[in-house]
């Protein structure tokens, strides 16, 4: 193959939109049901139909958490989707949300497999000032760079970056994990529990630019390759607490309160404890924090994760024809060749 | 009494500091922690004692909501400390927070008695925009509005409005009413469950302010007069709804949120519809929006609430002294005299 010839990856057929996987990120709760609403009205047919040989199915994922309004029931379904929890056996008495993700594994996978959708986009919401973040479990997955490279360029106004998170298939545990391809869009920075109009339309824009870019693809659109900068978590840091009671005994520092993807210095302020004192990051490298201060980590032990920047060469692609079919099963052509 | 003779009220001996009487606005949770901390360490005494004749009591009002971070576990306690609520029999089978608020209006009242303590600050968060606001029963308590003007000299930097509900003691519902002199220190905006160093910080020097007006007031200093604006609620708006679901079929308009305190005018957006329509505010006088996309009212069915603004004047103040209180006693001066 040569140098600039697009590398040919199947089509996407089969797009699954989910949110409410945590039922108090309202952006996405309010963007699935909107969508659910006007594809109703638009064929007043089943979920599953689309046009141009494409279907987007709209899932609510945690139906009981979104009617109470809470991140979860019994335990994080984001946490839910590693191999071992989707083929545990569970009974009546398992915690709901190890129920629901083997419903949503059957429904849009099963993980691993042929059968899965070929692409998940779970809608998310944080408390940090994040801006719109793709987060996903590879570097090299051309696809989802691709689909991010397309938002950057059409959303311009909307601070855009890539997060992945360095674990293998069998361990990852997220439902975007089931899918061939996804990610998770994570948008901030919004209250847990309220719906922000701001934050609402760049998830509804940026799910429609996702959407677009399939229906290019699958119709023969060459994107060019390129770089993306991609933010590798390399490590969380948890409050500062107290040894007896375990409370938190400091917040973060209000010079990087907010300051997510700023890079973080050796001895840069990192909390302030709750009587004024300073404490300051003791790491030796300079890396790039995110999620700080996110809402639902405080019971994970997370005040914020720090990443490394890195420049990936992504190359051009385009959808696979019949004719690269057929040459790949006579094993002229691989589908992952570089 | 002469026009510019400050007017005598009692002094305040016993004054209460809640924190956490909503368990995820956390920003009065570890205040009153704080509090208690560098008490237990200053004294290694009870929690009653203090300088000066004044005692300040720290409570921590709904332990069992603060250990969950949940604004409450069976009904809102801050709805709890109307008459009737407090004066209901109680079996084991009633609310938790029902219960809890018969035991505080032991420890603080009981409401409506002289044996109240004097003074409750009752700490809040808000995912509004609001800066910090006192919000009380009354527009003519001198003290709390003295204690409001006090602050709002001392620290200028922060925005900080008085909202006034018009509602009798009787029906009054809230913790601060449970005092002979009472309000909420409400301080956004800052997500539910989230500790922010610049809030936490905020508050922790609004309740240092507060304390220290009461040791002024208390060694005889005079408050001079003056005008205090006073934002009087009128009336609550909801969202939008669908008649069947009972959801919100809209936000808050990108052009109002965020914009407390700013007039509302006949025909300004109010919210904007999932679909992008926008609604305008369909009154016919110009009012003040406040408590704009507070996440605890969606269940309340409250987008926004309305205040009439007006100018109130405050008289001088100085605390009553033993010869006040003997000619009182003898009938000559009635301490409420104007």
């Amino acid at each position: 193959m040569e140098a600039d010839e697009p590398v040919h990856l199947p089509g996407l057929s089969r797009v699954a939109v989910c949110g409410g996987t945590h039922g108090n990120e309202l952006s996405g709760v309010y963007l699935v049901r909107e969508m659910l609403k006007l594809k109703r009205k638009a064929t007043e047919m089943t979920q599953e139909k689309d046009e141009e040989g494409m279907s987007v199915l709209m899932v609510l994922s945690n139906p009981r958490a979104i009617q109470q309004c809470r991140r979860y029931i019994d335990a994080d379904l984001n946490r839910c989707f590693t191999h071992a929890t989707l083929n545990d056996s569970t009974s009546d008495a398992a915690p709901y949300e190890m129920i629901r993700s083997q419903e949503l594994n059957s429904m849009l996978g099963p993980k691993g497999t042929k059968e899965a959708v070929d692409l998940i986009c779970d809608l998310h919401n944080t408390t940090a000032n994040m801006g719109l973040c793709f987060i996903g479990y590879s570097d090299s997955d051309w696809i989802c760079l691709h689909i991010f490279q397309h938002l950057k360029r059409q959303m311009p106004d909307i601070p855009m970056r890539f997060i992945h998170f360095d674990v293998s298939s069998k361990e990852s545990y997220s439902l975007d994990s089931v899918g061939k391809h996804g990610f998770a869009m994570e948008i901030g920075p919004q209250p847990h529990g309220v719906v922000r109009s701001n934050t609402y339309t760049a998830m509804k824009v940026g799910v429609q630019h996702v959407l677009d870019w399939v229906r290019f693809f699958n119709s023969g659109t060459v994107f060019e390759g390129g770089f993306v900068d991609v933010f590798t978590m390399v490590k969380n840091i948890d409050y500062p607490r107290d040894s007896s009671t375990h409370n938190i005994t400091a917040a973060i520092h209000p010079h990087l309160q907010d300051r997510d993807f700023c890079l973080l210095h050796p001895q840069d302020p990192l909390f302030q404890t709750f009587s004024g004192e300073t404490l300051r990051y003791k790491g030796s490298e300079p890396l790039y924090p995110f999620f700080i201060n996110e809402c639902a980590y405080y019971e994970k032990g997370i005040a914020l994760s720090l990443a490394r920047k890195k420049r990936v060469m992504i190359p051009a692609i385009r959808v696979q024809t019949n004719d690269d079919k057929q040459a790949s099963e006579q094993g002229f052509v691989s589908e992952e060749e570089e």
